[in-house]
Order: C-alpha cells, then structure tokens, then sequence
C-alpha cells in the first residue's frame, strides 16, 4: 500500500505538469502520459487519453513498477511500461514526462534509421542535470515506433543500462521522454529538449 | 420545433469553440463556422460574419438540415449546406467545425490538382476517433474552392459515402472541415490535424 | 474644437487595439502608431514612442487633418501625415491602424523594387470590406522606406486616388499601414493581412 | 553599502522582467541572468540557476563591481563579470539583459567565424536609443563561447570602448547580451534585437 499524501502531492504534480505542457502545445488532442513516483513501489500516473490541459488529480492513478493498476478500476497508458522500466533502472528517477510536440515528431521523422540526434556547442545543454559545460556532445536515441510496447521497454532498459548518464530520447512520429529526480528537474529537461529540437529544425531550414 | 434547453447547450459548446479556435489563431478575421446538433431535424450554427473570438449565443441561431433559418431573421453561414450534409449522412455526428489556419491554408495550395493529403507513421494518427494504431494511413482530400456551395455539398456527400471512416476534408486555399460525435471530440479531431498540418508543413520546409 | 466624449471613445478604441496588437507581436519595441477620426477636421492618434502594449487615453493626442497638434504639448508620430492624408482623400474611413510585424517586415524586403505583393486564390480575401469572393487578385504595393513624409505621404495619396477600393499597403522594411470605416473593421483587416503575408512567406519557405 | 530601497526597486525590475522574458520563450529551462545598478559601487543580479519566470525578489542578490557578493551567501552566475565590465566601462547603464532565445541560438551560430550579424534597411533598428534612421547599419559581434569568462569579460570591454554606440552583441550557440539606462530602455533593445534575429531567419530561409 502507498501514502495517501504522497499520492496527492504526486498527483497535483502531474495536473500542474499538464497545465504547463498544454499550454505550450507539447501534449496535444488527448496524447501524452505523466507519472510521478510515490514511493519505491508505486507511481502515479494519468489514465489513458485525457485531456491534458484540463487534468484533475481525478485523471491520476496508482500503479506498481510493473505497470498494474494499484487500488483502481482505470486503464493507464498503453505505454506505462516504458515509465516504470525507468523506475526499476533508476531508484532516483521521481517523475517521468512523455510529450509529443511537432518538433519532436517532425525531427524523429528526419533522422536516418539507425542514427541519433546529435546535439553539440549549445549553451542550453546545461540545462540538463549533471552537465557542467557546452562543450560535451549529447547523443539522442531515436527508437522506432511500434504497438509492441513491451519489447519497446526492454529495448530501452538495455539503453539506459549502457548509457546511464543521459537524458531522453525519442520514439519515431511520437514523441519525447525524459526524467529526472523531480518533477521540476524534469520539465526543465523537457524545456531545453524542445529549445534544442526547435534549434536543429530552425539550423536545417536554412542549411538543409 | 426544437428544445431550447438543447438549443442553449449546443450554442454554448459553439461560444466556448470559438474561444479556443480563435485563440490558437485558426479562425481569423471572422473566419470559419461552426455548428452543433440540436436533434435529428435542428442544428445550431454560427451567424455569418461574427467575430469568433467574441461569441455569445446570440451569434449563434437555428438551422433545419436543408440549411433554413428556423424561428430567426438571420444569416447563417454561405456555407450552411456544407455542414447540413453532414448531419444528414451521418445521424451520429453531434459537431461540425470549419477553421481557416495558415497551415490548413497553405498545404492545400501546396497539394497538386488531384492529389490528396497522405498522412502516414504519426502516433497522432490515433487522436481520431476509430483509429488505434500509427501503422495505417490517413487520406485526406483536397476540394477546389468555389462559389457554388451547393455543388459542392453534394461532391463531400458523395465522398462521405464512399469513405464513411474518414476525419475529415479540406477546401482549396480556404480551410478544414471535420466532426465528431461530440464537440470535445470535434475539437480533438482540430488539434490533431491542426498538429499533423504543421508537422508536413516543417517536413517540406527542410525537404521540399 | 472637437467634441469631447468622441475622443474619449476614439482613444479608448486605440488603447484597446494596442492591447491586441502587442500581444500579438505585431507592435514591438515602441513601434507602431494608431489613429481614430474623431470628426471631419481632427484625429485622435498615439503620442510618439509609447510603448503600444501599455498605452492609456493619456497617450493619445488629438491632430486635425494637416498633422498639426490641437489642444496638446506632445509630439505624435513622425509619420502622422501618412494617417491624415487618409482622411482627407476618403470621408467614410474612420480608423487607420501602422503594424510592424516580423512577415510585414521581412515579405516588403523580398518583394523586388517596383513589384507589388500579390494575393490570389484565397478565402480570406473575403475579410476585406467590398470583396465578396475569393476568385479576384488583391495587389498590394510596396512603397520605399524614407525619413520624407510629406514625400511619402503624397504618394500614396495618388496611389489611394487611382485605386480606391484598395486596404493597405507596404512600406520596405518598415510595415503595414490599413484603414477602414470602424476600428473592428480596421482591426479585421490587419488579422487578414497577417494572415495572408503568413501564407505568403509559409509557401516561399517550401517554393523559394 | 548600499541603500536597501534602491535595492528593492532593482530587484523588483529584474523580477517583471523575467516574467516577461520568460514569457516570450527567451530565457527557458533556467538560463539568462539579468542585472540592474543600484549605485555606482553595487548592482542587483539574479542568483545562479533560478526558473527566470518564477522569480521573487529573493532570487536577486547583489554584487559589487568586480562581481563578489555583498550581504550575502548566495553564489550568482558564472557570467556575473559580464554584467559588470558593463557596469565599469559605462557609468549611465542602469540595466543588462542576457537571453537565450532560439533565434539568437541559431543565428549566432549560422554565422561564420569572425564575422558580424550586419543589420540594415529595418525602420525598427530606430529602437535602440540614440538611432533615428532606419539608413544606417548596425554591426552586432559574434564572440566564441567559453567557460573562461574573465577572458571573455576582457575581450568584450576592449570591444565596449573600441564602439561605445553599439546596443548589444552574441555569443555563439549562447545567446544575447544587451543593456540600456533603464530597464525600461533594455527591454525595448531586447524586443528590438528578437525581431531583427526571427526577420533575418526568415529571409535565411527564403533565400539561404
């Protein structure tokens, strides 16, 4: 069992998180999922396709960290299980943000398969936790997108394993994940991704 | 006649449209209408030429499914017909919206005679209603624009009987039609390809 | 002498285009100026500099028809002949509006000298008073920046006399100036001028 | 020491701009710093890593004008000697804005090395205090980022004093520095300098 306190502090997390990432066009027409972690057991997170502007904690369930519902009659997302690998990989991790914005989408589509994002000399890369300097290079996965969303899971675990240290990566015509220790770590990182996406999309207009 | 507790509920979710259309920039200039049904025989639609940002129910008035004002000196929309035929086809449709954005626009232009709009790998895809999964394709058809409103009502009844599954179509240099079972749905259905529109358009951009 | 309660409602029309206008982004950095007829010999119009975001009733000033202050210290805009000169060549105009917006800008410095900006094809054409079809072309000129006023402003006085049933114009890398019997009408074709320069400069993106 | 009211009303300055700033999509994911003099020895400054559009006047701290904390036992920014040889080489700068927007990311590092942004022919360039034509033309220096900030202090104050009119200057794939004697005159440079960054992208894109 998790704690009823713990639960709603998670949960009005995720409802503030909506607000901010609808409004900023990032979690448009009922797509994208949130959690928020509860406790080394349990996670909250938004039940399947609600509007994420107009989130109440009503819109948030319990699950554990292998995807089941906790105390709950609600579906969550067809893809909690690529939020709860991040928990089992990561004891740290507090909450985990899923968005899909059209620079995403349209830059995941861009690269060649088999390829990453590359991102290098942007001041903004500080922004993520642990990077101290623009200099490094930051490597971005692009995962292709599929119905299979538990072999999609292990497929990220093997990710995460070997590259511990990083801080997102994209799923093909779909979106964004990225994580951190709060859930305010965590929309920064979804800020500078989306200012680092608008980057490249604005750097490829002119020199495509 | 009609109840006018279901006329007020529907021109509400009109008003209420047009805050949300006008706001994201999709219906400019007093641009666009909008419709909700009433009942199997009445429809709620915009008065024509009203600034859709500043909506009241009293711009909005009472049209049968032949597009004839009822208990109303007003004018509806020139393009009444292109929303009555819906409603007579399809007896599960509740909501229609016509919006004129810049993206709608200029990727109708950009489309050749003939041709229509290929969507195709979007996770977005899966915002339209009866859609469960990216791997299919969307096809939407671009009619030329006319004056003849009439004649084409009856090109679109044509096309929603051979292509009953389909979201939604878009005019030639002027906009987007699409509808639902329910406003909320109906404005989905705006988000989405609203979202799928910028998304070809930035793809073109960087490879034209 | 003017009559008091009209300019009250001409600077209160003005205050509030203002508003609109900077939220928008069309009236950045102090630039931008708004005028209002107030009667058939005076105008009320924006004091020089202020910021159009932040405007009150204090921040505007009253001319006549020659530019020249009545009944006030301050200094309207360097460019108020460009207003007036409206005013005198068509009795039914009632409010001018000058925007400097991003796509103004940038589309006046693509078009080559002697060009005009030609729109054709478009629904939105229809937003402009008198036109009641998509199918005719609207030519729009462009006119070269310059420190001259009275030069300048003579100018588009033959050009408004050869084409009067013309909205606005251009000036090269400066901004849009249109006018129209109301505000709202005045307002409604600055959102349809941004609309269509938006689409202009959308389609060279893909079609340079 | 310094006067406590004067603090207050600097800090208050900082804390309305960064909700403007911050607003407009200049300074996301915790980046920028923005400074306002107190008096000729001291200026307020935003301490180091704080969400620019959640400020309160506890975010700002002081320094003196060799950047080390008064009063206090917060750290500011790593860029604090950048404010302050600003401060140093101009006794009337009230204010210095640093941002980080995606155009002046971008268009920073389009640039080749060892060239300047060169604007010219913008009525808008009559923004920036002291320009009253749009004839002239504006030089604005692209320095190489670095994490040797008292080196690149140095560079820009040889720069300052080789060109005292010049409103602002870049550091590539960074962002903006600009200053004004208010912070009213700073905003405005920094409104004025975005539009000329987003006008020359778009042309870029038109004609790369």
């Amino acid at each position: 069992m998790f704690d009823v306190t713990r639960f709603a502090t998670a949960a009005q997390s995720i409802v503030d998180a909506g607000q901010f990432l609808y409004g900023r066009g990032w979690s448009p027409a009922t797509s994208s999922n949130y959690s928020a972690r509860i406790d080394s057991d349990h996670v909250a997170i938004t039940v399947s396709g609600r509007h994420k502007g107009q989130l109440t904690t009503a819109d948030v369930m319990v699950v554990d960290l292998d995807g089941r519902p906790v105390q709950s009659q609600c579906k969550s997302s067809a893809e909690t299980l690529l939020h709860t690998v991040l928990y089992q990989v990561f004891p740290e991790v507090g909450a985990v943000l899923h968005t899909h914005s059209v620079k995403a989408t349209v830059l995941s589509r861009l690269i060649a398969a088999g390829q990453a994002l590359e991102l290098e000399g942007y001041e903004l890369q500080k922004a993520f936790s642990g990077v101290e300097t623009h200099e490094g290079a930051l490597s971005i996965p692009v995962f292709d997108n599929t119905q299979d969303i538990p072999a999609l899971a292990e497929d990220t675990r093997a990710w995460f394993l070997a590259h511990p240290e990083h801080p997102g990566y994209l799923i093909r015509g779909h979106g964004l994940y990225t994580w951190g220790k709060t859930m305010a770590d965590c929309l920064r990182h979804v800020e500078a991704f989306e200012f680092l996406f608008e980057c490249e999309l604005e750097t490829m207009r002119v020199r495509p």
